[in-house]
């Protein structure tokens, strides 16, 4: 089985337990995160061969957060020690009409100290035939672009099939340039997305499939590598209960997933890192467009569920979310 | 006042805290439970005078148990100790599409190791009035089994008003028998039962109360010692939320109680042994059929609001629920 | 910037981690609350200018409770130390049909047993421009009663603004005399006042503002200082979800806020107080009634997701709780 | 079997985690204590039949310390219910250099305010041959110390075996008399007893058994009742560890235990308890007074290593420390 | 590099928190164990290519312990699933007097029921140069005992080097057979093994070179494979406090570690599993003999200060621990 | 009362509970430290007026960090705001000989990225009369060594005193100069000095009065500023145990405390800035250099036995403690 190698930042998330505000616990549950981690560990929960790849200093909590990936039988051979820091955050759950709440410490991070020419491009991808990355690694600093631009090209050159989620973070764009100039090159090299760029939001509702085809075409006219352009749409009644559907574009036709009322959510950051994953296994494994995205928005539903930034769950418990409608019932 | 005695296997519950997963937990909750300790213990907090029964080996944990239900001043002096473990289950508590998940290790535990002519029911029985098991006993071994029908035959020969559980468990029934071979004979000496084989489905929802009657005739023509024939109806909109409501024939009219909608549940392991619990209580001590299930459905959905097996509640606090309506307001 | 003076008792808060009750638990989560220091620690929160007077004994839990208003910038330099204990209460969070449950040990307090003469008010009160009270220290001894009245005529002779929130817990009234007996006399000097007196069940549901309106003009007949009068409006759906609204009158005209459903509540204590010290910081910065109201409203909807006495949040969370109408979305 | 009946104040224990001090803790472990209700405890694990007897009010802190003896099959049936409030402490386990520490909040509660009369001693004492009471209840009130002269003057009625440790605590004598004054004429009662009175510091270390019996006969002497006096000795050498050895005078000899070192203590509260509910298993049980004193000491050397008040521990384990010297080794 | 292939039982441990007793625990902490999944861990993390083969059955318990074995890197592909449970042991951690306490729940476990023909031992040991098991799988039963044996039959044939922890547990030896009756058959396939039969009670105390080189001789004569025997003496002053030393022999020499002071133990679980691990990581890597005992004594020393089964402690943690001669100095 | 300024950097401290190694821990406990913010919070309990001043940047663990300091009434309003990150760092406790271990991640915060003229000295230092700096302050950075110099000169021309801890940490300086190089001219502006430079290891033992008298001669003669000189001396028995002692010369004579055995330690972290705190109390409020050293070593050695970075004590606790000789006595 061809592997899939997944390249972004590597993050501790230290969150405060229950709903517990930060200015007010003693105590920090750790977990491990990055969106291109999360898509790896889903991954290889689904059982497919994946690959993370980033750069981290070494120290106890990177030993920690390695672990934690090999646990799930991530391969972490080809991560690169260097640099500085390990980039961290700390999380707050929100509820009712209190946000979820996200401090980021991460700047000078490994990561973010990266340059081009540092990985062995060559090497990492030999056995690999799909290529992971998302908006936040160019986002983070010149290097971290130059070194991903770096591996789209060799992963180009290898015929690799190449997705990304755009995973806008207008914070996080401080070090020169905006994303809009930085965005579309990198973008050229895709084959699947979700998310295009910062002005269209799409979290903002549901739009209807003639529409979502319009714009469709659009960026495969943009991006004509392009295959599949996906969404997923997220209604905010309040921080614990929140609507949650999704839709695939594959030059043709639109197909759209069920729409999940999920009420109260437990966690639910990595919520897109889970529909990415669960996207890029049913491309890759399941039978057509309308059970992929079936599948990526019951998974990623079940992700609101699970605490930390990962989807703890199978491919069985997928497809039985998907029997069900997304109604749990008690199993003995 | 005369005893009910309770016969039914004693379990260790460990489940993970809040809503982690079983596979990303590090520590465990420790609880006791098993259907019919939970009904001595509601009915012993309700005032009655319980005696439980039922067989262990002898170890820490099993100490921990019976203090467990000591403290509710369960009688536990005719609890036989012999046999090589205690069955356990692992508990996940579910949300929103989410099931709870029951991981169970009870396979050759001292229940299901015991045999007809182990216990002494003569002197078990000696100041009960009544006797309750549940159909996880004969699912559970043949052993079981015959020790279950001796006991019943005890009970009947002694005049005791006898109730049932069915609490169908379709991967408990592994001996070699299936539950239709062994119930029949089990029930013919049944006072009172609640549920009645696997095939009828009633948590499909509410049925109407002309086919209860028709069904509850059948039922007490088939069995006729029953004088008492009860459902409980769990709807479920999702793991986190079900409504709840029940009714009680007795042989000429159907009485029902109002239907509750718990959002959010806390656990609802343990519901059906609450009401059956609150049942037995009613009929032992209230004034006529609807008051008694009334009682019956509120205490069952106050367990919904209860972590662990048991129903930590008074009789107080179920009639507060019940002129309330299920309303909770904060008493100061 | 002058000061406002809280005067009342304080308390140690003990609850059960999560939905545990009482009589299962076997730890208990420490806060420290009572009405006037949850008043003071929200106003200090928002940038006033708060003093804080009790009166307890030396011990380490009074050391952490003070430790605690300081970490928020209360002054305590005013708190006196005598007498014999500081009162607590047990606290158990509801779910649903479950209410939460409060048990009190707090007779016999420091509180309980001051006296008039005791504060040297001329003092504690130099640079202060309000002074804040709420019936819950009249209730608790007529030594209690005597030392406030002290207090509220030192403020009056100061020409200090008086705020109260009446705040009617019916089981507190234990010394010999009836809230009305006593809370009239009292009112006469109050400014501003939420709640009237204990049979107006202003808590049923929200009244039509003409009513509120005729209901308004009589309390500032009764008590001509009175200039703003103030309800809430608390809609119990269960104990776990709950409406949410407030309205302000000025003698002329009735000022209503949004009606804020909140489910699921994390801790609903101190909604009351976190609106009162809302209010008095809308009073004291904020631009008009409308702007007071809709703001103190808002502060008290987020404190029904904060756990503790506490409302443990800034003016610009209660801002851009507005804003967004309530609805929480993830801050990255 | 007759039956043992102790009777005193039952307190709430609350405690800091682990080494934190009470002025930084956030949350306390729950235990249940009281001198008389430890040798309760202790006693039932031994498997001696003995009833507990107190004054309490009515709540869910008290239901669940009544179900903590509960679960050690400790007789409850006899608590009387009443007063006010149930006393409580805050405990901080000390290391090394820095003392355990005990802060009181127990003054005004139900054993407190208790008076003669309110107990029906001729029906609570029927079955019993032993009353066991200890110095701190005539410290605690004047009603206190008239309702436990009831109680002894009943006992000696009744031709029960009376024990007591003097439990000296200088700062509970409040209520004008001092000890002194008091516990003469009640330890007249007395058959066995540990210490004597306040001024005799036989913790000072361990006296010679010459010395010892001179003092044995003048008590003896003075309490012609008294057959038996014990000492315990314990030695401080840091928070962290003890030393810790008892004898026995039955008016002819000394018979003297092993001298334990205890390195490090985990919990040295209820030391005494556990030593004189020992002594009393002891003397009704074993050969004579040096497997008796040896029996007690081995016992209460055990507690230091149980956290909370009561000795966990069964005679087998006892025995297994006297066999093994007090070394621990693994059991599997 | 070649690797090492450990073959055992799988455990689940579940430990009360500090130093609570089981009868008196709420909780439990996960850990997994096993002696031979103990040395797979620790030469994981000493670098070497290790993989660990079982038979478990397929649940979340199992993938639980799974990833924790695969975030060691540990290869855990050979594992076998089937059968119908994993055993598990509970453990309350010792103090001073009181020893810690293992009750096992193993039986009838996927372990105890394999069978020889089961494992594919020719692909297993394809890659692998080193074979380790420990006494306790032939304790566990006859099928087991034959599944080893297979095993042991295979490496021989591949050349594999075969090492053995005798491990003895009376209380295991309970399918028909004793150890004597079972174990010289087994151990003529060792080429290194730590403890010899069961009357040999090495754990006594240190015995001079003298008499450990006759002994030694002994053996090698016995079981003419064998070049390496390894003795560890442990001390017990108490449960938190022991001396730890080892003793190397080759046939030639004895070559003797420093003895370490231990006082106190965290942890002594596993510290012989550590001591087997580092002596084999030592006759692969490091120099010597001496270099080897040397290793092996300081790695399991670092054990006893580590909770869990597991030494998590690295190659450079055990060489500064032997130049620091085993005092901690901390680390900025 | 004239105002002490601590001057330096604040941390987070995240440690893993009890004994569990970093790599293995799923939560962090949080503390606050930094080695002068220790000094400050320390001054602040024995009831000195401190305030501490640092840089920091605007989030809510910053928010904790200063809502920490202000609990204990340490003024934060003259902490500068500004900058990227607050330092942080990883701690795991040691115990016998694993040692404890610190893993730093403070590298760019915003105390590292201050520069001269960011702090208004002047108006800081208005009422004060002492300065406090700490040899980690020009370790960190360039622009920190010339903000701190800034400081002393306006402290030197204010007339303040000058006290210093050296604490010289290798890994620290990194920033292009060796402590040789930098600190001298910093240590001119010293009236009171712990440690001297990093070539003198004055932990590796104690050294005889005379050899103090001659190391401290020269040490006033290099900084004639300087009147006072301390060194603490710890001996490593092993991580779990150490001795304590310090001695103090004012340029006539060498004043000694008692040495302390500590066993065994809670948390060593912060011994030094305890020490450095309780001597900086002595020499303002104390007879003379003897009740100076003897009240700081005791101090420091409780700070042993206190969780966290900070010494949480007081100076009746202090002075027990010299009473009874570092023994610690259960108070009640």
């Amino acid at each position: 089985m061809k592997k899939i190698v997944s390249f972004g930042e590597l993050l501790i998330r230290l969150s405060s337990p229950g709903y517990q505000r930060l200015t007010q616990t003693k105590s920090l549950n750790i977990d491990f995160g990055g969106a291109e981690a999360n898509v790896a560990v889903s991954l290889a929960q689904f059982g497919d061969n994946v690959s993370y790849v980033t750069r981290v200093p070494e120290n106890d909590m990177v030993t920690s957060a390695i672990r934690h990936l090999n646990s799930f039988k991530v391969d972490t051979d080809d991560i690169l020690f260097g640099g500085d820091r390990m980039g961290l955050y700390y999380y707050e759950n929100g509820a009712v009409g209190r946000a979820s709440k996200v401090v980021y410490d991460r700047n000078y991070s490994s990561t973010a100290t990266m340059k081009k020419g540092m990985f062995d491009w060559d090497e990492i991808l030999k056995d690999a035939d799909w290529f992971h990355w998302s908006g936040i690694t160019p986002a983070v600093s010149e290097g971290a672009t130059e070194a991903l631009k770096e591996a789209l090209e060799f992963a180009q050159a290898k015929g690799l099939t190449i997705s990304m989620d755009y995973n806008f973070r207008g914070n996080l764009w401080k070090w020169g340039k905006e994303a809009d100039e930085v965005m579309p090159e990198l973008m050229q090299y895709n084959h699947v997305m979700s998310g295009t760029h910062p002005d269209v939001d799409v979290l903002a509702g549901p739009i209807d499939d003639e529409l979502f085809k319009i714009e469709g075409d659009k960026i495969m006219k943009e991006y004509p590598n392009c295959k599949v352009v996906v969404f997923t749409s997220r209604g905010v009644v309040s921080a614990s209960h929140n609507t949650w559907s999704g839709a695939l574009y594959d030059g043709e036709k639109v197909y759209r997933s069920t729409q999940y009322d999920i009420t109260h959510i437990i966690d639910r950051v990595g919520g897109g890192d889970s529909f990415m994953a669960a996207l890029i296994y049913g491309l890759r494994n399941l039978g057509g467009p309308q059970e992929t995205i079936d599948f990526a928005v019951a998974a990623s539903a079940i992700k609101h569920t699970v605490e930390g930034d990962q989807n703890i769950c199978t491919v069985d418990e997928v497809q039985t979310f998907i029997k069900t409608n997304g109604t749990g019932k008690i199993q003995r």
